[in-house]
């Protein structure tokens, strides 16, 4: 069958450095568009808006992305990396419904959450249907692998909620605790885009294994420098006050960082037994910025950056291999 | 290996006539019982005694014992239809999670629900963590086939749900959304028990056919009979008013067939106007009480029940077909 142009343009809406790094796999990633527009115009109510309304938010798609270009190094089936793509940001669509349900947020990308459009009866529900439809997209790969691979990729993702959720307003963490967490939480997601893509890209094992770990270390850095913009950020770009995370009781690496240098104050536990206090807050954040630890944060972005990128050191040179490359360092630098 | 007796054995508890429906399968539900809670040992915290508590929690296994006693038929490797009743009995489980949750029920099986017990919070993610661990197990069979349909069936159990609640307080539906919507609720997961095990005990199509569309009816059975069980039951067995679901909003067959046989009253609607009123819901039990509608319903889980029994007819003779016979029968006859 000829098929005429992806309808979809999904770079469209990209900024020029994002469209410029998707480049090698612009075509995927209108065909991954089309894919999960489609879902939603071949359902039947009550699922239909449901869907459109979630396909519809945008987002930067730097998982489907990973996907697609870590499948490129070799010659392959290109519909199986396609369907993986979409899988993904299936999934991660999935695990934001149910995120911004039981934190009861409001917004999402500037638009008002599932929970708070629909209900957080629908929104449970419905996101229980988008995991499932994104588990349903893997089966077509036909890849037994990359199937085990997205189940359990789904159970590191809730356990890292959990996580999160068990140890929220315990100022004792320890900094592995919180690096399993953020693991589980988003770079679990980022290894199993990376390495299925790879996976069903054809790749030698010894590349699978490179490419994993790329996905691990830029989703740490991706989640560290996350974690960075709640205490730098502009918050009429975050759309969420300075120090937000501490607010709903959630250690990052920089409060983490307070507590290593000064064990003996009591400045987070101090916030926590006191949440109403706006002085509390305002004096952790003073106390990290008169610090090094927003730099020596960056520090640790870099790190991971660094690290993901000395992991595709033996891979063939190809277009998406820059690609891969640029894209560690536009996380790095990111700003938003 | 040489395995000792399982060391819980899953039939303790459960009645006389049932423990001897599943007596062909009685060495295999035990080892779907150790399956689940070696599960909860394994696992280490936030999950592990949360996994112990919903893996503790009893039940009678109806759609283990259905996946065993349709993969009876053959010869066939022992160990994937035993994955593959873990797999639905912990599918079944996380329903109950997110059932639970979305419902605000205080109590399941006697015991207070996850929701109640932690919070909704950790309801929802943990109920995602079983969903994933769920389809993890399935993997574990290596058939595509049967990876796909466990899928698929997540994507009907939630949509039913939400049909379930978006036609809620809606006094104007018909019999065919009820059956769709009891379809994908209930019916859906007992096909894919009697389907999955079919395929896993190696039937011959026409065979895995028959004992899939047994599943379809008897898991119609079985809600109709939950339904009816409503109007007719012992308050104390429920543990709910007579009533409950119509009081929620949820018009089941009784209902539908109140509304089929007296379409100018508009009891019912009046009900769902004025939900605080005793009077109303009572007036609606007396004229179901004081017609036919009852017995009719009776008639409905019979046919179904009997139709599940038809499906059986060109399958070898076995004592798992005498099983799943009977359990058609007890099915039709229970009272809580």
């Amino acid at each position: 069958m000829v098929s005429g142009p992806p309808k979809n343009n999904m770079l469209h809406g990209l900024d020029e450095r994002t469209a410029s790094i998707y480049s090698p796999v612009r075509d995927g990633l209108a065909r991954v568009d089309d894919r999960l527009r489609s879902l939603a115009e071949t359902e039947t109510s009550p699922v239909q808006p449901l869907l459109q309304y979630v396909t519809d938010g945008g987002g930067k798609r730097v998982r489907p992305a990973i996907t697609l270009l870590a499948a490129q190094f070799h010659p392959h089936d290109e519909e199986r990396p396609i369907i993986m793509a979409s899988a993904v940001e299936l999934l991660h669509l999935a695990t934001l419904i149910h995120d911004d349900t039981v934190d009861n947020s409001p917004l999402r990308r500037g638009r008002a959450t599932v929970s708070n459009t629909w209900s957080p009866h629908v929104a449970v529900l419905f996101g229980d249907y988008v995991f499932a439809t994104s588990a349903t997209f893997v089966c077509d790969t036909n890849n037994i692998r990359v199937i085990r691979r997205f189940s359990e990729t789904i159970m590191e993702l809730a356990s890292g909620q959990l996580m999160e959720y068990y140890t929220s307003f315990d100022a004792s963490q320890a900094r592995d605790i919180y690096q399993d967490r953020i693991y589980r939480k988003t770079a679990s997601l980022f290894c199993t885009a990376s390495e299925s893509g790879a996976v069903l890209g054809e790749a030698p094992e010894n590349e699978v294994e490179a490419l994993r770990d790329y996905g691990y270390n830029i989703g740490m850095a991706f989640q560290v420098r996350d974690d960075l913009l709640d205490f730098q950020g502009d918050p009429s770009n975050l759309g969420k006050p300075v120090g937000s995370d501490l607010l709903n009781g959630v250690l990052t690496l920089p409060t983490i960082m307070l507590m290593e240098r000064y064990p003996n104050d009591d400045l987070v536990q101090s916030l926590f037994q006191d949440r109403e206090n706006d002085t509390k807050l305002k004096k952790v954040v003073e106390v990290i910025n008169d610090s090094t630890i927003l730099p020596d944060c960056e520090q640790v972005v870099q790190d991971y950056s660094h690290k993901a990128c000395q992991t595709l050191q033996n891979l063939p040179d190809c277009p998406s291999k820059q690609s891969l490359l640029d894209l560690a360092d536009y996380i790095t630098a990111r700003r938003r």
